[in-house]
């Protein structure tokens, strides 16, 4: 089983990061690109078979580690 | 339009980060999990209404400079 967790900045939050690479495809020659934001990708492989158990632990885990709540959102998905 | 792109570290490369936070989880109390992958999330906001143009561009963004397609692998989805 797996879990896919995605990290992102909340939209309140300026994200200098994103700005950049929005300027770097504007550089490049990329044209209509209005926003770019850019967040955190963890893929994580579990053991067992319960999806409801999973999908609880993964998003405390989301909760406690894998994001900073003040700043950041997270969602969580749960897939074979 | 949204274009929201995943890259990933190939599975061949070794992820310290990723394995900092297998052992962090392991350490707090998480149980089974068996391996943990950390890539980016990029979501990018465009204009206009052409998906097929959309994608083809993205993609070959993400190939020159979201990625290094040498060590890492990306995936686009289209979404609105």
């Amino acid at each position: 089983m797996k879990a896919k967790v995605i990290v992102t900045p909340k939209k309140a939050v300026l994200d200098p990061q994103g700005k950049t690479v929005q300027n770097a495809l504007e550089h490049i020659g990329f044209k209509g690109v209005k926003d770019v934001r850019i967040g955190k990708y963890i893929e994580i492989e579990l053991e067992g078979t319960d999806r409801e158990a999973a999908l609880r632990s993964i998003q405390e885990a989301s909760h406690k580690i894998l994001s900073n709540p003040v700043i950041e959102d997270y969602s969580v998905e749960i897939c074979d």
